[in-house]
């Protein structure tokens, strides 16, 4: 019992001192309700193993009785180093973090294909981090652990992909094999819940514990925080969201099933749709493609403006489906590309609130947030941070056993 | 601390002891990771509160120390009485239970009509519970809490109803109303969330932490279960599944949308069909005319099996979008009715599993669990029981206060 209170304790004081920034040891006394010479043992405890320093209280003040600077407890920076990685279709997207969570760098490298064997996406990934670690000025053995984002359906806890658009085998043990060839500890996750994990840690649900993220790229993703943790389902493949039926044997998908709702709102699906429009080159890129369509849905052309609207609708109700089934305080809508924008237009929230069932409460509130993938990485960093924090409180308590 | 913690372990050694049943201090202490001497101060709390009692151990050992025989601990049954209800649309339903949770007697009383103004079935709830206080020789004020289980929406934490089929207003503070007329604590929830319970304590999910029931009556309900807590949303009115939308722009619901999953699958939309089939007897009584037309789907009708299968396909859509999202490892279909059991045939399931999306692991268990109102009254007494131990507590901690 002692023992795992000492490791609770350890871990309530290191979260409690990450979440209030800069915070007196008195405070977290009151905060956590551990006692004050508990929380005295404790932080000696971190403060020797250099996770956490002091620093001056920032209004100068003094100890009354000792005349002394007053100081406050706060995460030490240079303790951990951390990268994030997200796979995208021709690209990873890279940000190294210290340990109390400030960006030190961040780069991008283009991949040459889109689908990948896992061996040699691992090797990518190892180079790209050697690199972003170099850039910053260290090397890729400074950093502690690398967490990386990739679209499908991934087991977190395992580190097992089971199918991902970027990989050309099932069935991969990902995490396994990209720590082999980074020599790190490595941690894959749905980019969706990256995303999830990223706008709890720095973005707009920091202290939300339940909201859930619709990410929108090429698919539909979907991240799930329940209580502070994210919902991962119990073969670790829940909150799969793109895949969801909006029509009983409706359009054919890239997956092989009928009706799932990416099958009427991702880019292949618009295109598909898009070769009947007046002005269709059906020779073009698919990019200038939609460009096009949704260019000529915004001047008035009625087809490609049935096209656009059809989508949204789908988006709609599935958006619904999920607040009738979370009944959320915060749906965040997140993705970069602006090709996206027919989906965030006010109808389509609009269509959303109108299939929600009414109570006489307010509906969720729903935020649009365009970032770049160096948010999605960030997401992967912020899951390798609180990764990283645990083995260094594991390896405090093996120390100590 | 002290405080706190003494309340945490009273509140982990009730839990454990009635999940166990019956069982030794030293056990207790093993599963709990509570110290032996704590686990010995508290039990002896327990005991002198009567909530807990010693029993002979079953196999009858005795100490070989001190030659007496072994006890183990168990819930007191006599300690507390609790009474769950589930209003249905005719018809109450109770359970008295005892504080171990066994059955003392079971009642059902008919109501006149189906929608009450809230404070007439306050009035008919207590009424019916004062019968099964005195059926089992008990007055009404034996006993300490009723749960009561009711179709709608339903913030359970603050007993409020925002709409219920059975109530003729919105935004009812039903909790408080049955409370006063009872003079007995009431505790109101959704009658989906309560057969959840019922399923996690007494049925076929014991043990297992995250799971989702789905009810059929007249309307569709959906329990969830996550990490061993029902999920209710952030509003309490989560879990909302009977009004997700299968079919954009679909068949009008009851509740004025258009679409949702009960506009293809209860009574009345099968009704709204069965007006086309070839022995429509549009004047006879609802449930006779389902009857029928379930009937004329088994002998080979077309229209009727027409009407019955699309009723299963979006069943089956429904389901696999919960699957989808949830990824739960067990999904139980729940219902006392026989009418629906075309939805839960073979195909249906094998619709569903053919709808969520294909990794290289097992699609999750389906189990149909058919019962009477009985259980669904159970459930709410499960809950009452859930919420009188906890009062139980809270006194002795005032008490120590």
């Amino acid at each position: 019992m002692a023992v795992l209170q000492r490791e609770y304790g350890r871990r309530a004081l290191m979260s409690e001192i990450r979440k209030a920034g800069r915070i007196p040891r008195i405070e977290l006394s009151e905060r956590t309700g551990i006692s004050r010479a508990t929380v005295t043992t404790i932080t000696a405890e971190l403060l020797q193993h250099g996770l956490i320093e002091e620093v001056a209280r920032e209004d100068g003040s003094t100890d009354s009785r000792r005349g002394r600077p007053r100081v406050d407890l706060k995460i030490r920076g240079a303790a951990r180093l951390v990268a994030g990685v997200k796979i995208s279709h021709l690209k990873l997207s890279l940000v190294l973090l210290d340990f109390e969570g400030q960006q030190l760098e961040c780069i991008e490298r283009d991949l040459d294909q889109s689908v990948h064997a896992p061996d040699a996406l691992a090797v990518q990934v190892t180079q790209a981090v050697r690199e972003l670690a170099e850039t910053a000025g260290h090397t890729l053995h400074d950093v502690s652990g690398v967490g990386i984002g990739i679209a499908g359906v991934v087991d977190a806890e395992n580190g097992f992909v089971y199918w991902s658009p970027s990989l050309d085998a099932r069935n991969v043990e990902f995490s396994q094999l990209a720590s082999q060839h980074l020599g790190l500890p490595a941690f894959v996750d749905n980019d969706a819940n990256l995303v999830a994990f990223a706008e709890y840690s720095f973005g707009l649900a920091r202290g939300v514990p339940d909201f859930l993220v619709v990410t929108i790229e090429s698919g539909v993703g979907l991240g799930l925080m329940i209580d502070g943790e994210l919902y991962r389902g119990t073969r670790g493949c829940g909150a799969e969201f793109g895949h969801t039926k909006v029509h009983l044997n409706g359009a054919l998908c890239r997956c092989g099933q009928r009706g799932c709702l990416e099958a009427y709102v991702a880019d292949y699906a618009l295109l598909r749709e898009a070769t009947l429009t007046s002005d269709a080159d059906t020779s073009a890129d698919p990019s200038h493609r939609i460009e096009a369509l949704l260019n000529a849905g915004r001047n008035g052309d009625p087809t490609a403006r049935s096209v656009v609207d059809r989508a949204g609708q789908y988006f709609a109700m599935g958006l619904a489906n999920l607040a009738n089934i979370f009944d959320p305080a915060l749906i965040i809508l997140a993705g970069e590309q602006m090709q996206f924008d027919h989906l965030y237009e006010d109808a389509v929230i609009e269509a959303m609130r109108k299939s929600i069932i009414r109570v006489d409460r307010d509906p969720p509130e729903v935020v649009v947030h365009k970032w770049g993938n160096l948010m999605w990485a960030k997401g992967g960093a912020a899951y390798a941070l609180d990764r990283v924090s645990d083995l260094a409180l594991d390896e405090m308590s093996d120390n100590a056993a």
